[in-house]
C-alpha cells in the first residue's frame, strides 16, 4: 500500500537527521550541557540584521497579497535581477536574470536540477567526500552515483581517478567547494584540472557533461582562501546555491539555480528545470523571503565566529593527537576516526556525549565529521570528551 | 542532454500559468484597467492581521536561529501539536501530531503523499473537474491518472462510473471539495456513497484503496455548506492541506500532511512521507511561517468579500443568459463555454480582456473557469465585455 523506496528513506533517515534527533532528546533526558552536539550544519551565528530588517519594513510597506502571494514559478522578476546584479558585479559571470530560478534551497536546487537532466541510464559523478543526501537524490531520479575517491592529505578529488569515472554514461558532475564535510576549497588549479577533463570528456562524446556546482558555503571561507565561479571556468555549469548558510536561514528554504550563459542547449535546459520544479510540486520559492535576499543580496554572516571556533576545536584535537586537515571554508573539520570502522568510533564518541557523524556515509570510511557551527562555548566543554575518547584509544 | 519530459512541463506550461503570465504582460502594455485577469487562484484578500502580528512578534521574541534555524523533517513538534489540537476540537478527528508532516503548501503535499504510495502499475484516480496539475503530479511518480466524469447539474462525481474506474490497480483516489475548478462542495450524502464504494471495494481487494483529501478550500465555504471532515468518514485517509487559501498565504508554500488516525499501516505510510519528502528535496516547510500558523491556527480569513464577488459575478453572469452552477465554496465559477470548443470560446473572451481558463485541462472539456478572488471593482468592470463576449455569439 505504500512505496518501500520511500518507506526505506523515510525509516532510516539520514544519519546526520538521526543523530540531530537523538541530540534533542538526549539534551532533555540529561541536560542540554552534557550534551555536544557537533551533529548538524545549522548555522549557530544570527542572521545579519539585514534580514530581520527586510522582513520588517516589506510588511510595513508592501501590500499582503504582493507579499505573500505567488510569485512567478521561475521567481520574482525583480529578485532574479537583483541576484544577477551582484554575481555579475563580483564575478563578471554574465549570469541573465532570466537563466535564474528561485528554488526551495539547496536541497530543491540539486534535485530540481537533477530531475531536470537525468535520463534513463545516466550517471552522476560525486567526488568524496560527499553530502549524503546527494546519492539520495540522484537515486531517486533512476540515475546512478558514481563516487570518486580523494586524496587524504588534501582533500582533494583523486584527477585519475575522476578521468576513468567520466564514461559516456555520465550526465554531470556535483562539485562542491568549500566542501561539506571537509571543509576543504578546491583551489584553482585543482578545479581547473577537472574542467579540463570534463572539456575533453565533453569534445570527445560530442556533448557536454553538465558541471552542477552544489555552493551553499561559497561565502564561508577564511583567510585568502579564493573561491572560483565555475561558471567562468567551464562553460556548462549549472550553480546551485541556497542562502542558508550566507544568511543564516536554512529553515526558510530558500536559494536559488543559475545556469551559466554560455550554457548548450541553455533555454532548453531552463525550461527542463522549470518543468522539473513544477512535476516535484515546488510552485514558487517561499515569496517573502524571495524579496528578503534580494534586499540582503550582499550581506555577509559573522565568518569571524566561524573562524574562532575552526581555531579552536583544529588547534585543540590536533593537540591531542587527531588527523585531520585545516579547513579553508564551511564550518566542518573532518577527523580520521581513531580505529577502521568510524561507526564504531562515532558510537564511543556518542557515550561521552560527543555528536559526530561517521563518514561513511561521505564517501570516505575512517573519517568523521563535526560540524562546528555551534557555540564556542559549547566547544571549550566538549574538550575533555575529546580527550577522554582519544585516551580510551591510547589505555 | 536534459530530460525530454521535464522539458515538455516546463516549456509547455500550465494552462493556466500561462494566462497569468499573459496578463501581466498584457497590463503592462494596455493598462492594468482593460485586463480582467480570471486567471489565478491568488486570494486577493489580504493575510489576516494575525499573520503580520505573529511575524513580528517572533521576529521580536525569539532567538533568530531558533526562528530561521531547520526544524525537524516532519515540522516542527509545536506546531504540529497545535494544528492536531485545532483539527481535533473542530471535528473530534483524533488526529496525532506524529502523524502530522508539515509541507512546502499544497502541491508539495501531494507530490510527497503520491511519492509515498505510488508504485508500479498503479493507477490514481481524478473527479472531473479536476485541478490540472494532479494529472502532472500522479504522472510524475510513474502512475496513471484514472478521470471519472460528473453531473453537469450537480458537478458531483458520477457514482457508477466512480464504482467502475477502482479497479484493483487504483491505490487511491484524490476528492477535492470544495472543489477548484468548479466551486462545489460535495455533500455528505455524496461523500458517503463515495467513501461506501472505497470500502466495499478495498474489502474485496484485502487492501485499502487510500482517499487523499485534497483540502485548500475547506475553509472558503458560504452559507451554511457542511464539509465534512473526511478522516471522520474513512478510516484510510490521508489530508493534503494549506494555509495558501485560508490565510492568503499562496507565495509562502507552507501546509500540511495529516494521516487518519486509523490509517493501515500508520506507521509505515507516514514513513514513506517522510522518505518522499526527503526525496523530493523538501527538507523541511519555512521554519518562520511554520510558527505563524501555529499562531494564527483558528483564524479565518474574509469569507464575505469573497462571498460578495460571488454574488456579484454569479448573478450577472446567469442574468446575461450564461449557465454555470452557484458555487458553495472556493473562489471559482465554472461555466458552460459558448460553443463546443472551450480554448476557442477562451481565446475569443481574451481577445475582449477577459482572462478565462479552458476546462479541457480539468478534465471538463466545453467549461471554462472562471476565479473570482480578485477585486469587487475589477468584477464590475468586466461585466461590459462579458455582455460583449455573450452578444458575440447571438449576431
Amino acid at each position: 500500500m505504500y512505496n518501500k523506496t520511500m518507506y526505506g528513506l523515510g525509516s532510516r533517515r539520514s544519519v546526520i537527521r538521526e543523530l540531530f534527533e537523538y541530540g534533542k532528546k538526549r539534551a532533555a533526558e540529561v541536560g542540554a550541557d552534557k550534551v555536544y552536539d557537533f551533529s548538524l550544519g545549522n548555522p549557530n551565528v544570527p542572521a545579519p540584521a539585514c534580514v530581520n530588517d527586510a522582513v520588517r519594513e516589506i510588511l510595513a510597506t508592501e501590500d499582503s497579497t504582493a507579499v505573500h502571494g505567488y510569485t512567478s514559478a521561475q521567481g520574482d522578476a525583480g529578485v532574479r535581477a537583483a541576484i544577477a546584479d551582484s554575481l555579475n558585479r563580483r564575478f563578471g559571470a554574465g549570469i541573465s536574470p532570466d537563466m535564474i530560478y528561485m528554488t526551495v534551497g539547496a536541497a530543491a536546487s540539486l534535485t530540481v536540477t537533477l530531475n531536470a537532466l537525468a535520463e534513463e541510464g545516466d550517471e552522476f559523478v560525486l567526488l568524496a567526500p560527499y553530502f549524503p543526501e546527494y546519492a539520495v537524490f540522484v537515486s531517486s531520479t533512476g540515475a546512478k552515483p558514481v563516487v570518486v575517491p580523494f586524496d587524504e592529505q588534501t582533500f582533494a578529488p583523486d584527477l585519475d581517478a575522476f578521468e576513468k569515472a567520466i564514461t559516456p554514461n555520465v550526465k554531470g558532475v556535483i562539485v562542491n567547494s568549500p566542501n561539506n564535510p571537509s571543509g576543504a576549497v578546491y583551489s584553482r588549479d585543482t578545479l581547473e584540472k577537472l574542467c579540463a577533463v570534463l572539456s575533453a570528456k565533453s569534445a570527445e562524446f560530442g556533448r557536454p557533461v553538465v558541471l552542477i556546482a552544489d555552493e551553499p558555503y561559497r561565502e564561508i571561507v577564511y583567510g585568502d582562501a579564493e573561491v572560483p565561479f565555475l561558471p567562468c571556468l567551464y562553460p556548462d555549469t549549472v550553480v546551485c546555491y541556497s542562502y542558508s548558510k550566507s544568511l543564516s536561514l536554512p529553515g526558510e528554504r530558500i536559494g536559488y539555480i543559475a545556469l551559466s550563459p554560455s550554457m548548450t542547449a541553455g533555454k532548453e535546459v531552463y525550461a527542463a528545470v522549470c518543468g522539473a520544479g513544477r512535476a516535484l510540486g515546488y510552485v514558487c520559492a517561499p515569496s517573502l523571503f524571495q524579496k528578503v535576499v534580494a534586499k540582503c543580496v550582499d550581506a555577509r554572516p559573522d565568518i569571524a565566529a566561524y573562524e574562532r571556533n575552526r581555531n579552536l576545536i583544529y588547534g585543540a584535537l590536533t593537540d591531542m593527537g587527531y588527523t585531520c586537515v585545516r579547513p579553508d571554508g564551511a564550518f566542518y573539520l573532518f577527523v580520521k576516526a581513531l580505529e577502521e570502522d568510524a561507526n564504531a568510533f562515532a558510537d564511543k564518541a556518542k557515550r561521552l556525549g560527543l555528536l559526530i557523524v561517521p563518514g561513511d556515509d561521505f564517501g570516505a570510511k575512517g573519517w568523521v565529521r563535526v560540524s562546528y557551527c555551534v557555540s564556542h562555548d559549547m566547544i571549550e566543554r566538549s574538550l575533555p570528551a575529546f580527550r577522554e575518547l582519544m585516551a580510551s584509544y591510547k589505555a
